[in-house]
């Protein structure tokens, strides 16, 4: 990837939206059907423990993490954690594999990104 | 503000974390008290209505938005609207005042900003 394709920061300008513009929420009215989408999302992460294993998941060297590692970082039970990836996977921000014993999660990048992309400051492709 | 100054936005690159790593959800790993403090902010936008008001108030002439604005562009009554532009400012999204008959809402940006930024790809500063 070129240096001058990496999109740059720019901070919001307030009232002004100029062409470059690159995030939905501050330059066009979010439609019904894309909130419609997006809020069950936002909703699987409004949760300590579930942003906690987004983290350690995200965090883990090579970018998995063993659900035993999951497991230990917390003071709660296993069918708890559990149940908090799978909230995770059925909103579509991690994935899963059993190998052996052990089942191994990590993250869509692609699911976390539109959601940043949608909250985040102006994006100006090429500035 | 200088364009050297600004930060460039890096993909992810899965398990190598460089020292310009500026995404703590997947540089190091959450902690309790952080986890605790953004999971509330992510419920109030976790709602198809309220991620509508956010970007509706954002996108408004001026960055700011009067409530009959707000309550004209859906088909909801305007105690609901009350109600969720309430949720919202709770978490400190939004702020308001009062001018004379209606009352005028705008984004508070850096509250969208911390959540962008946590869920964001790698901002490299000084790439």
């Amino acid at each position: 990837m070129s240096k001058q394709g990496l999109p740059v920061i720019q901070p919001l300008a307030g009232d002004a939206c100029g062409t470059a513009c690159r995030t939905p929420l501050a330059c066009e009215p979010l439609g019904q059907d894309e909130a419609e989408e997006l809020a069950p999302l936002f909703k699987a992460i409004a949760d300590p423990v579930r942003l906690r294993l987004l983290s350690l998941i995200a965090c883990h060297e090579g970018g998995e993490a063993c659900v035993c590692d999951l497991t230990d970082a917390f003071d709660l039970t296993a069918p708890t954690i559990s149940h908090h990836l799978k909230v995770l996977r059925k909103a579509g921000l991690i994935d899963c594999e059993r190998r052996g014993t052990w089942v191994y999660y990590w993250i869509n990048p692609g699911a976390l990104e539109r959601l940043s992309a949608i909250l985040g400051p102006r994006v100006a492709a090429g500035a």
